[in-house]
């Protein structure tokens, strides 16, 4: 497997795939500044906890070397990852990542150190984002059986990461092993980011892919033809909750009453050791229009409101694993995560 | 309450309410001929169980109409009926009208009287449904508490019968009552009638809605921002499990985890005795474009398959209660759907 052009380091800027356009065209936003950056991650051109973490820390390069040189250097540095750091409140890997970079800048002592030390940091981030991919890749396919149809919720894959996915690793790995028979991916609303890019994702590495609206899901559940739900996590809470694009959560519980394990596949730097449990992780609300309009059409009178959150979160109780770099942790609790982290 | 406008007899045709232009168009579809009427049905112009059966019980005025009047009369009738009973195979009421027109017509001996029998049978129609909605309403709003929010999926409204409704008869008394603080509608994919139509009928009778999309409504049980979920079915199984739009099965189960009531209100002609359980109730599996087109813009790479069913079946032990025009039946199970109808 091929990592996917997800995010690329042109030597001074950042080349974002805008995923926005996908399927239908493959075209490229190049970041030279802090407003293109944040604008691409607002608009969800560049998303995926992972990938938005990284693509932050490649824009904390773009904020070094785009901030006043004199005396305000610093502080012009630091409001410009201000910025960055109020785009989107759900995944947490912007924020780690975003202090990872501060933390760095804070370590450079002269601006030229601090732009190579800042693109040392983020290309660090992306080597790791891989290899955590591949071992989750591992881990995760040794839990299927040959012959599995899985089914898998938005979009975990390259696109949401450095190139090679979360939950999509483990399906890449998994099909590689000839385990796989077919994915079924939902479409995921209300920005369809199952049925624009992980059935592009997976086609173009052939694999077998269907596209059901979400709320179909459950009835494949009910006909037994579903052998495990595989999903990404924009933010994972101490006592193993997961927050997941708006959808994750009725697919757990129907899941849980089909008895179909539920496996969530996140690196460690989605893990949130600042948030206790699931309750404390603020949901972001998103505009009106995705809701109320298609395609340019109208679909809502005047006056009729939208309830339009972009994540849920689901009970650690309802996972059948997390998926880590590190390893697997069956019914996830506190302990299992503290410890999974080294901070037991 | 005044029923909305969704067929109307036209003295010789059918005027249908094209269902798919709403909300940005209120245009009507003339049904001079069968074709016309089965095309209307197939593609969704008009739609709702209730209202399908009324539109074909109008359709077999027409087939008498429009029949050859020599000796072929008799066939070619049936025939028109036929092309009818093909457009739509899981809401029953499409059969039991029919099968009640051509009980009719095999009474009436000459054309003239089939035709005017045939009318005065589907003006029958119009005016139980009529009553059954109102009757629905009444003990609907009875199992509801002042201050009630309560959600919906997709659209049984006026839309979906002769004028007034099965779900939202129930929303529409409660609101008169003063019982109703809020509705959520569900958008409902692929389609989006809750969108379209229940937030176009509700917002036009002054009810506050928010459309949401349908897999955030587990998030807002969890959040306990639900009293009541009330729904229609298009089919409902001598032992009470209930077909309707696809979503209802994974909406019954999250009310479950969360305790919230699920509430199905249909009237008898939505009962098939013919129907021992849900599992025998053949589920339409819809085109491949209403998943893979949006807008006109193409969604799905070339080789990506969908998987999308119309309906899906909910087991009654996920439903509180089946209200219809006869009462309410609490915990379903064949002894009370038998005996509401009379057959024990």
């Amino acid at each position: 497997m091929v990592p996917l052009p997800t995010l690329q380091w042109m030597d001074g800027f950042l080349r974002l795939l805008d995923q926005r356009k996908l399927p239908s065209e493959e075209t490229y936003i190049d970041c030279k500044d802090i407003d293109t950056l944040a604008d691409a991650i607002k608009s969800l051109a560049v998303r995926g906890a992972p990938a938005i973490g990284i693509a932050a820390a490649f824009g904390a390069v773009i904020a070094a070397i785009t901030s006043d040189p004199g005396r305000a250097f610093e502080a012009d540095f630091h409001s410009k990852l201000d910025i960055l750091e109020g785009t989107r409140p759900t995944a947490v890997n912007l924020f780690n990542c975003l202090e990872i970079q501060r933390d760095v800048f804070r370590m450079s002592s002269v601006r030229e150190n601090a732009v190579r030390d800042l693109l040392k940091s983020a290309r660090d981030m992306v080597r790791d984002d891989l290899e955590a991919s591949r071992r989750m890749g591992r881990f995760g396919a040794d839990l299927l059986k040959k012959g599995s149809t899985v089914l898998t919720h938005c979009n975990a894959g390259g696109l949401a990461t450095a190139g090679l996915g979360t939950a999509l690793a483990v399906i890449y790995e998994a099909w590689d092993r000839g385990l796989i028979k077919k994915v079924y991916a939902d479409e995921t609303r209300p920005l369809l980011q199952g049925a624009r890019l992980t059935s592009w994702e997976l086609s173009r590495a052939g694999i077998p892919v269907d596209v059901l609206p979400d709320s179909a899901a459950a009835s494949l559940l009910r006909k037994g033809e579903i052998d495990a739900i595989i999903v990404g996590s924009d933010r994972i809470a101490v006592n193993g909750d997961a927050a997941n694009k708006i959808g994750t959560y009725p697919l757990a519980l129907a899941a849980s009453a089909h008895c179909v394990p539920f496996y969530v596949v996140a690196p460690l730097s989605t893990f949130d050791f600042s948030t206790e449990c699931g309750s404390e992780i603020e949901i972001e609300q998103r505009d009106r229009n995705e809701l109320a309009t298609l395609g340019g059409r109208k679909l809502l009178p005047e006056g009729v409101g939208v309830w339009n959150p972009a994540f849920d979160v689901t009970p650690a109780l309802l996972i059948t694993a997390i998926i880590c770099e590190k390893g697997v942790l069956f019914s996830p609790d506190d302990e299992k995560v503290l410890s999974v982290a080294g901070k037991s």
